[in-house]
């Protein structure tokens, strides 16, 4: 491989000829030999992309930049934003705990692909662009870093996480409303309860979603709050008057999202309670689709010697061994991003809670888990709607013969007979194995015509479904 | 100890004589001999005071129960809220999931309490109010526990946290505005950056709190819907027609809380997610709290070969063997706290996410848990505020001398002469031991004049402060 | 109230007058109001009795307490221990998180009632035996309280978790044997899958329990390490030679357990792995209890209308509103347990990560979350054992029935005529919902005889029963 | 793109021509778009290379495969463990919880391969090998999953992990008897103690380690255990006599590692409490590494307003604004690793505890996060090691400075003059800013003689170090 010279101000360093970036991204690629490669998520990168961009003309603007400038590093980050270098973001979550090296990174891929685009060749002459003091003008690793992350979580929140749930959402909407008048058993403890419809066991999904998405929807004030502008501790040392809010307003323009620049800045670098906050809501919604799924998984069990009372789609063969099983392998893949998600909530909490004086130095790694969890979510949310929800149907036949061997109907003799008779003849039933209608009768409690015009399933549901 | 018989419908059980709970209680404590006895927590008994009173008013009002019976349930809840029974409720977190024998016990004990208000013996004659038909009448354990939890952690939260919190909060800002003018060293990485003032490094925190606050406060409305009405399943079987919405107009004016009848009881009673919610805002507290404290010891460590920015309170002896010394014990206190509900919130996922079909069986220990984080962030709050907040002052001298010493007051010369050149200021300085004004000098970037012109600390802090 | 004054080195305190402690305690009664009061574990109280019993033997035997000293000492410890003062410790786990006054107030109450014990009023002329000086001899906090708390988790792990989990785990074996030629369908992914005997089902359990007993048993040996003789930061300043061997064998004597004195006292001071190792164990085992619960409930699912292949008792009436329900209600206690102690885990965790320097301040919410977790599991396997698993039966009709019925009996075909015929029978059963063996023939792959020879449930359970 | 068309029980899929994988493999890529593509670990794939070989070896011994069979199979396998295939297993962790179709990945890609090494076009022909009846024989997803599991866990555990963390421990002890004899103040609560040497303190990190390693490897027996020869539910239907002994030895001689058959198969493929049980001890690595890497940074705090004991390499520059700052990179590394790790252990337990019934289906989420932890963990140790570690030196001069200034050398005084008159001392010397020396002789409790005597720090750090 063949290799040329950069320089930093701790002096030379060898970089693979073929790359952009430069002597610092080379020393971390270097010293930070844990897992995978490249796994500093390009979201992050793509959020410094806006970022960098923004700043530019902000300092343009401001009078602290040249337009030629400007213009360069605004076209190197359009590129970069159409994908072009993906390849030159070589760095890993487990560098630097403030994501230094990831914002030279960016800063040095800008100022050489500058020099390209100036016409010159890497590594000869000055650079057109210092990675410095003209790409990292006015900013700090400190504030360019969160403010990338809160860019990159804002975006895969509302693009992914948020579309994701929604459109699952949507269908058991419809599947509710489809199965409104689906009466069947309920159950509660696992036992058989008293009857509900299918549609007002769905129509509670619905209502944990929508209350998972407005919780996420919660988050998002705080995480519109840009660092940027605050510099290496929150002062804005080094900032032209009138930048924190501009910048702001350019990336919010870039991104057409309704990103602010934080009125705390000091909140804004030492902690990152906003990645907390939605990661919470995140958690939150892991919490419920865990629900959703296992619920779904037991009510299609079967074929024949589970519950079954619903039917799901048959994706793929179940089993190596057993011929012609089918799982639900949805409901699986979903709760397993469940589980992940919980998990990461505990890694974003325990770094959040370690922020030491002006900065809290657990950035990549909070931000890396936020990303993959709103991903997942989003990503399962989609899977699960299209190769499973949308396909659900009621196995009637199950369902009615289960509903009606219910001695759970029995509560509807409480409010006639009082609860300890109606106990009586349940007990009974179960322990002669007989229904609630004839122990009913036998016990003398109740007669047959009054039975049949009690204890009507269909009457159980309420006005609620 | 002498008993009394008390019946339910799997027959007969001995109670002790001077407890006014019935069958279902003893066995249960006799079922379920897990932990402390009694840990079920109080604060749950009261909400069911509440609900049980609200229901009796409705049940009435909608011409179910007898005036005389409402009159003796309303008066025996106003006994349990005035604390009178306190020991009446001998019951475990750790019992059935959905909290039916703590339902049952509230039921027992109001109905052996109207007997005696009846002017009765408990054991003789027959019930003046039955503990199924009368008191839980129009209920269920699975809408009456939810809903009693809901009350109890709505309450908790409002009561207890959110002024402990604002408590700190308050002094945190006093502090920041009475600091305002201290420039002291800023630190990232724990190591020397440039500085800010006390005053600034104070705001983050507020900041910090302000947003936790209006995260918690961002839960309310999810909490403030009560399950109560659903009954069984959530069809709200056995209850009188307009029951759920007058039941929860008559909690609101009991509580004085805004609580409302939840749109979906299917999801009110099959999934806690609210407290999943309000769990996860208790948890970005204890993140914020837990940097905020860390800080604060940290910046009063010494008092010789620490830090020493700031003197906290000395309350007690520090050591009983190190004579004189004195620590930072409510940091330690908060931290603690902090530790158990970052915990906690697990075990409310964990809780959570294992609901199943139409009931979620979690309740009480889910319940438990946001009780206990959310009491004692408010009381470590106001502890740390009354023991060390009000206390913190600034230690000028050592403030000032780590100020001056700084090589980071550099990053002043950045705009001026670059970045490059000031670094190699600020290592020749820490190689040669020297200080910043004469490296510049001897390295002829900067005179003496325009350093002493350029490098102001009390400059460097912004307008942000 | 009446009240006397103590003093320590800050000065005069007010102390009620019927109490034993002295003005540490009072002082952090008073600076700490968090949360329950006297929530610091009183087997950490115990623990303590023992080493200072201890400490107070050794120093007379190495010369530097008077033997009446002594035995004034170990006699307040005896009488500590059968349990005569519990009400003299007040504090709460939410204090100092050295535990230093928790020892003070232990060191306060024996010189106390060590004074009353010679003989004398409390208050009343020099104290016989000094808290600091005497009981405190040769010890501090920092070395006592980890004493204190790997005394109490030790106790407690074999004296309640590992005897509790052991009694479950035989009675799942007994009923393991009991049933090992009841054969019934097996299920994977929920789904009916090849039949095993509920015999192996269980001893799979077993099989868990003994893994879990195991990896908990691992971690006695770190848990036997005592700190004591590390005194302030591990150095054991202010120690006789030879202190800290002599009195962890004086500890081991008076406990009968196997505690040793920690070859690394640094590491026993500033880190408190072994108690988040000894959880990781307690976790462990709440995931397995949680698995092996949540299956009996699945499977005793029921009555009438869920999976119902077993029968669990009946312990209390599980409803308030639907008569005649019974509920899983030990499974439901057992599985809150399980989350609670996963939870638990993060909380010691979080606590452990924390330590700074020469101690980890973290120590009481750590002790008290192991002592918890510990106590839960063992208490919740005896509930579970006696009032579930010893009433396990098998509902021999159903299961036979639910066997019969299973599509997936068709494995045993595999081997036979291939997984890809094997598989077609399966299909063509489920689409028309006929019997394997029904197809078997319509389709040409197998004569009745080979598929009656071939396909016998008893013979795909292996020789593994 | 071309395709071919390959098959399976549900009928006809295209997959890329180019590509070895076969229907099942593609159904699962369609169904699952889930996360980044291919985030399976490599590692499973090996070890199911491992075990497909071992599988075709037993079979072959006991007569069901023929050796050309056998030879085909082991020869790709053997193919697949150089990483000629590794662009051949494009699923995701996130699909189902069996892993089935990585198990059908790994057939079919074994089967298309075969054929091709047969000499024949992929495509055409009946296959040479097929995936389920040959690759698949006497084998389940069911129990190969979870074989090839344990098998990359495993040996990710003794061969990055270990040696990683050794690599450290071992470093760290040559620090430790390096600086043996540097004596420096310790800290307690933060706050200034009585001394130590800097070997000492590093000696705790030390242990530590060694007792995390312990921990670690107490948990490879259960890891040994392998599932193979359970086959669907584990009662090892369709596998030869002998197979699971036999298959097991295999898979140990081809790895070099000590794997043995698990003693029952049900807990094996029903439960995943091994993973749980090596990642707890993962999870308290982590907890240690934590606090030692957190030590480190807080030692080397500066350079010249913080702590400043130790001086650590200074390997990039460390701030994008903040000329010649140079920060504790590594430790940030380490630390977010730490959190991630403390993260994916709730993830392993929340998967670990939802097994039903015969089958856990979190075993991808499971197996992915004990290998990144493990791999983490290992790397990271490696990193901190060579690029901080070993380059730490004590900086004497601040050292010898802080430990003179400190009041806490009093201690030495106690037993001669006692706690309260050493109290006195100190207290007085704090308030008025002088040494301990000047008010011990001021207050008349100490002759200048003796103090000088008595109080030396290098004689107050015992006989430990």
């Amino acid at each position: 491989m063949s290799y040329r010279i950069e320089k930093d101000t701790m002096g030379e360093v060898k970089v693979p000829a073929d790359k952009l970036w430069g002597a610092q991204t080379e020393r971390s690629r270097n010293n930070f030999k844990i897992g995978a490669p490249a796994s500093m998520p390009l979201e992050i990168v793509y959020g410094f992309a806006y970022l960098k961009k923004a700043a530019a003309h902000t300092n343009c603007e401001l009078g602290v930049l040249a337009a030629e400038k400007r213009d360069l590093i605004a076209n190197v980050c359009d590129e970069i934003l159409e994908g072009k270098h993906d390849d030159q973001f070589p760095l890993v979550i487990w560098q630097t705990g403030s994501g230094t090296q990831s914002n030279m990174n960016v800063n040095e891929v800008i100022a050489n692909r500058a020099h390209q685009l100036a016409g010159k060749v890497i590594g000869e002459g000055e650079k057109t662009i210092q990675p410095n003091d003209d790409v990292n003008k006015s900013q700090s690793s400190n504030d360019t870093f969160p403010t990338g992350m809160h860019i990159a979580a804002y975006k895969k929140v509302v693009e992914t996480t948020i579309p994701g749930v929604k459109q699952l959402r949507n269908t058991l909407n419809k599947k509710s409303e489809d199965f409104r008048d689906v009466v069947k058993i309920g159950r509660t403890h696992l036992m058989d309860a008293t009857p509900l419809t299918l549609g007002q066991e769905l129509s509670g999904y619905v209502a944990q979603l929508d209350h998972g998405i407005k919780a996420l929807e919660n988050t998002l004030p705080h995480l519109s709050e840009l660092a940027l502008g605050g510099t290496a501790v929150g002062t804005g040392l080094n900032t032209p008057k009138g930048y924190s809010k501009r910048v702001a307003e350019y990336i919010a323009e870039f991104t057409e999202l309704p990103f602010v620049t934080a009125p705390n800045k000091f909140e804004a670098l030492a902690a990152h309670d906003a990645l907390v906050e939605t990661h919470g809501a995140l958690k939150q919604l892991a919490v419920s689709l865990n629900k959703i799924a296992n619920d779904i998984r037991m009510m299609a069990s079967g074929p024949r010697s589970g519950i079954g009372e619903i039917i799901i789609p048959a994706n793929e063969p179940g089993s190596s061994i057993m011929p012609g099983k089918v799982n639900p392998t949805q409901c699986e893949a979903l709760t397993m991003v469940c589980a992940q998600v919980i998990g990461n909530d505990v890694a974003v909490s325990v770094g959040g809670l370690q922020g030491h004086y002006e900065l809290n130095v657990f950035k990549p790694v909070m931000a890396a888990n936020v990303l993959q969890s709103a991903q997942l979510i989003g990503d399962a949310c989609v899977s699960f709607d299209v190769n499973c929800a949308v396909g659900i149907e009621p196995n009637k036949e199950v369902i009615t013969k289960l509903l009606n061997d219910s001695l759970m109907l029995v509560t509807a003799l409480n409010t006639k007979i009082g609860y300890y008779k109606a106990a009586e003849i349940a007990n009974t039933a179960h322990k002669n194995g007989t229904t609630l209608k004839e122990e009913a009768i036998n016990l003398g409690y109740v007669t047959a015509e009054d039975y049949d015009a009690w204890v009507k399933p269909e009457d159980m549901v309420g006005s609620l479904k």
